[in-house]
């Protein structure tokens, strides 16, 4: 049975919602990040950069949040929870789950841990202001994609990159300009937390409604 | 004809060098940016980002670099520049990929681009410096899964991540700490080097050795 060693809320969450959208049994396992276990060395074992998630299967361990989206996908091609490798699809779905991984969730970190960035308090500031400021262009760029197409992500499909998606945009709440703030975003939010999948996930992360 | 929007040294050389893994025809256009180019309302037809490269696939307009990787990876299995999809060896492939460009490339921008995360002089520079500084760590980190492994990211089967690595650790070559300072990572990248694919692509790019 697969594990993955998760926190509430973090970067565990989109592959989370794939193992309910695949709906074989799994086990989470909590990180005790409030004691910094995933600073300890049994836990850089699994993943020698001590984030989390990391997905074990079988004797493949995993991590990189994407990368676990991209291995589940492929393990799974009934889910459908990506398009079939060599369309076009398969390649929007790639620059769009490389966009919000390499793009986006960097700039969430920097926000959030500012203080990795810079040393005094000023500069600490002005580095959480700009990625912000930086995030809501992000933002409004999504929304410019979602405008001329959706319902999801890549148009008609479902696949991994909406609960990426969902995941980023969650972490935007407590902002100015939060991602839901947009018309076509909001509602596309709204729909997904509907799906049975991500209420699921978010249950089993002990998080409650509204995720966004 | 594919065709590869690029500026010599820039995140098209992953792209670059496996056009020339794969061997066929390819046109490489020139993004003039020394004239922002790449801010234009044409170029951001393209991508709506602004970045370079673009590759252009029949009536496929695909960025992100890595996704344009996966994409020709995925478009010539003759190639092998990617291990088989479901594979054990395909997850690490997507681990590794997804680390370079979630983690080493966006710290690499912060590098060379502190100015875009602060205001003032003193903020900026302290911004770089903690980009270095992470930047060291991260290459830290890489050699030792080189030490422990190698001769490829992968083991014995080179693959996209190598180019795509090759690539960073070139973008390292003026700090204090240069990726090629480090034993592993530098035979690494002298093997790499000799390789006819990547010489030619740097050679389409004008770009003489030493590469790193």
């Amino acid at each position: 049975m697969r594990q993955l060693h998760y926190f509430p809320g973090n970067a565990n969450l989109a592959p989370h919602m794939l193992l309910e959208e695949i709906g074989l049994p799994y086990e989470l396992l909590l990180v005790d990040r409030d004691n910094n276990a995933h600073r300890s060395a049994a836990y850089r074992q699994l993943n020698p950069n001590g984030l989390i998630p990391v997905l074990i299967d079988g004797d493949l361990v995993l991590y990189e949040s994407a990368a676990i989206c991209l291995h589940l996908a492929d393990c799974h091609p009934e889910a459908a929870l990506a398009p079939v490798v060599g369309t076009q699809a398969r390649a929007h779905f790639y620059k769009w789950l490389i966009h919000l991984t390499n793009t986006v969730q960097p700039e969430m970190i920097t926000y959030f841990y500012p203080e990795r960035m810079a040393d005094d308090g000023a500069a600490i500031a002005q580095v959480k202001a700009h990625a912000e400021a930086r995030l809501a262009q992000m933002f409004d760029l999504i929304e410019d994609a979602l405008a001329s197409g959706g319902p999801y992500l890549l148009g008609a499909q479902y696949s991994a990159v909406d609960p990426y998606l969902f995941m980023l945009a969650r972490w935007s709440r407590m902002m100015a300009r939060p991602a839901r703030g947009r018309p076509h975003l909001g509602r596309y939010l709204d729909m997904l937390a509907q799906r049975p999948a991500i209420a699921r996930a978010f249950a089993g992360e002990g998080i409650a409604a509204p995720y966004c």
